[in-house]
């Protein structure tokens, strides 16, 4: 990586930290400034406005989430292990999430779902991601005769991220992993009675 | 209501639409000048400051959502009907909230979770008062012999707001009430597991 590729990469992690913390419209340019020691054309050298910023820091940031839940989901076979994994991943976001701040798809979509704007399209781009692999995972599942072939795999894709997502915000708020743990214990008895036994 | 009285909730009133939608640190006085028709003297005639303010209008919002939830509630007599109920009344949040910008626990939560701050504080208050509406309706249900003795009241709290309120933000960022939909379904499942038979 070349020096300009460096300075480039630290800006958007110390951005994508600091928007994931604060919020895209509290968290300013001087924030960025401090947090990566640069002046303000040291950072618009990089990018033409705060947007492409907090563009190529939600990239990153999904980035990062994603690779975590690949790293759990994809160390089973089994499709049930594999969204147990899924869901375990997340009981680690409270002392050690991807990103500081929590998940910043929910917390992109809860800023901006009420507004137009690109960050509300990337959010949604995400969620569809993060939701088409749980249902390939069921699709598949229901195929090898691991889940019940009535298993709607959009109702288990919505059940899961919304439980998972609800989850990190209790969590977050009170500063304590419980609410994620009771919500992980529901959700594995909510898996098993998908096996097809 | 005197003429002061009838502007100061004016603009509560508007302020909390604003914030639920924007949030607190993008949404500007000059947002709530606009709204409300004032001059900044006329708002600030009646809030020493944008905080107090914004305490004001989240009790304002969150005593919307507690009258809908309540509303709810107290139609039913049987412990899981009355949490089917406070399931239920989630599912127009998409179409016809209490407060335009869906649930301001959670957007609160989501922006000031990662601060001290007055904010994060109330909605706490808020998230607790709900949990405990939930748990005294599980445990007199275990009282009653309606739900099974050994449910953990704490859980099912923790479980239903969670599930609801991944949900609303699902359905919020794709504008389709669909995902509230799936989570009431899978729910009402977990309640009737509750059931005393």
């Amino acid at each position: 990586m070349s020096k300009a590729e460096q300075t480039k990469a630290n800006i958007i992690e110390q951005a994508a930290s600091l928007f994931n913390q604060k919020g895209y419209a509290a968290a300013s340019i001087a924030d960025i400034m401090e947090a990566t020691g640069l002046k303000k054309g040291g950072i618009y050298n990089h990018f033409q406005s705060k947007d492409e910023l907090a563009v190529a820091a939600f990239d990153y940031a999904v980035d990062l989430v994603n690779q975590r839940i690949l790293g759990a989901v994809t160390q089973e076979k089994n499709a049930l292990a594999r969204l147990k994994a899924l869901v375990a991943v997340h009981l680690d976001y409270i002392d050690n999430p991807p990103v500081p701040g929590g998940c910043p798809i929910m917390n992109t979509a809860i800023e901006w779902d009420d507004n137009d704007s690109i960050l509300r399209d990337r959010a949604k781009q995400a969620m569809d991601s993060w939701r088409n692999l749980i249902i390939r995972i069921v699709e598949k599942g229901i195929k090898k005769g691991e889940v019940k072939a009535n298993t709607e795999s959009q109702t288990v894709a919505t059940v899961l991220i919304s439980t998972i997502e609800g989850g990190i915000m209790m969590s977050k708020l009170y500063q304590d992993s419980i609410h994620l743990e009771r919500v992980a214990i529901s959700l594995h008895t909510y898996l098993d009675s998908l096996a097809l036994i």
